[in-house]
């Protein structure tokens, strides 16, 4: 049996949605604490719980990790992930309650479905619950946080593909994994880095050949572009054995595989944001060798979460 | 007649070097001053006036940017090329003095040639002055901060390439030029993602074939990786008109061509930092535009820089 993002020791993943109004959560539960981390990139991000995780702040360990639609209303489904924590008992010990420590990050998708349903407590307490009585191999496509994800901005809506959400893993030892979960809503292009093709973007109407992003940035300098909103949000996690300085450090590299997977990536429109943990039940690790191979699953999750969710590009 | 990236209005491109003790350094002078940006992502760096770089910090334009061979000790070069500076009358004017501003990045070559031979003050002045005399196509290869740059160090130094320098511009309208210049002495391969093929990096012996350093890193989980000093450390400029924030903005998607041409990129044996300059001698630009393409001179810089400094590649 193949492995997947699911297998990583430590980590459960749940997925809720609203299909008509197409928009999604999907939650990354770390019930024992992961050591966390996170590297903010893109210029119009909508986060919580960021600061807590750089080096040089007092909390070490997460209780989840939260990659949300609904843009910054989307925040409110973290409500509902701490309130199924605290149920589980399950938080930062402040000796008077346990605090339940869940960074979370939103993707722009109002302008898919129903811009006046988005993802709330109830979703958020509901991809907890799914987490836990879920198992299986782990979905991709249009789901969870992908919901209402699309690719490829730049030639307004209609131009646009389905994004969704991605995993993948990397087995790097007997017992040392590395993985990511995507949801992309990029504005620009998703690549093949092993051929330099795009693989999902922006096309033109009616002929739905890839306009190529960074062609007609070429043709509009002075801008005016088309940008109904975009962002790239991932975890990547792996079982090894890190401090908090280098679980930072691995989310830092891990950007470098969404830069090959993306073109353009990180814009002022994008708000990518990658969170990392550790959840120690594995070996200690190098650093460099995590980060190399988060980055490496960050591509391919990314790959795949377009693939499944416009399952007609893998034809 | 095909463009470079000296012909960016407001820059001047200038290298001295010490070819027995291989090392050298690399100046582009903005006499008239540029708008400045970095962004250092590298674990390794040495660096020099980075911080007043930065959105929030009073000082907005840069007289001169440079590249050092010699690691830590490299930096003294940087001391001749603000005496260069002060002698034309040119630096920020406090009303007691004109103060150059002269943002500095290191790469580590003492394990190539003379350890105990470094870029000093006097080759610093001396890459002004060329900067000033010379003038023709751009020089690439084994010059300059190139002198003594190597790349794909992770089975030592019997195994590497040369790096080396190099520099690529696109045309993005008329009159709006974006370019970059690297010194390339990475401790991943250099990729082509056009092909997903690696151009140089560490090879096995004797045999010389690629090693791959992904797969090698991947055997070797637990480290103890040779690591004898490597570092990217380049510039991106345009004579577009960008604020000081956009062209922090430009420095961040630079590292994304970056990514795109080394693997892995930004380890901890990196010290891996671009600046950006915008002389504003062009027009008013989109930023994303300027940083999507600031991305893709990156990657055509840091090709043609192992290009040149190793002919035998391009065969």
């Amino acid at each position: 049996m193949s492995i997947s993002f699911n297998d990583i020791p430590g980590l459960q993943v749940g997925h809720a949605q609203d299909i008509e109004a197409v928009t999604g959560c999907t939650v990354v539960l770390c019930p024992a604490g992961a050591v966390g981390g996170v590297d903010q990139r893109g210029g119009a991000p909508g986060t919580r719980e960021t600061d807590l995780l750089r080096p040089m702040h007092l909390v070490e360990k997460v209780h989840a990790v939260l990659l949300t639609g609904g843009s910054a209303f989307g925040l409110a489904a973290a409500d509902g992930v701490v309130r199924w924590l605290e149920e589980n008992q399950i938080g930062y010990d402040t000796g008077i309650a346990r605090v339940p420590i869940v960074p979370a990050a939103v993707l722009f998708d109002l302008s898919v479905g129903r811009a006046d349903v988005r993802p709330d407590a109830a979703m958020g307490y509901a991809a907890c619950q799914n987490a836990v009585n879920e198992s299986g191999p782990p979905k991709m496509g249009s789901i969870g946080a992908g919901t209402g994800a699309r690719v490829g901005n730049i030639l307004g809506p209609a131009g646009r593909m389905n994004g969704g959400l991605g995993s993948a893993v990397i087995e790097l030892g007997e017992r040392l994994l590395v993985g990511a979960l995507f949801a992309v809503n990029c504005f620009g292009d998703v690549i093949d880095p092993a051929t330099g093709q795009i693989l999902a973007g922006a096309r033109k109407l009616p002929e739905q050949t890839f306009a190529d992003t960074m062609q007609v940035l070429k043709q509009g300098v002075a801008g005016g572009f088309s940008s109904p909103g975009n962002t790239v949000i991932g975890v990547v996690a792996t079982n090894a054995t890190l401090s908090k300085e280098m679980v930072n450090k691995v989310a830092q590299m891990a950007h470098d595989g969404l830069a090959r997977a993306i073109r353009p990536a990180h814009t002022m429109f994008d708000g990518d944001t990658i969170f990392a943990l550790a959840t120690e039940q594995g070996p200690a690790a190098e650093v460099n060798v995590i980060g190399a191979f988060a980055a490496e699953a960050t591509t391919q999750a990314i790959i795949n979460a377009v693939m499944a969710a416009s399952p007609s590009l893998s034809a």
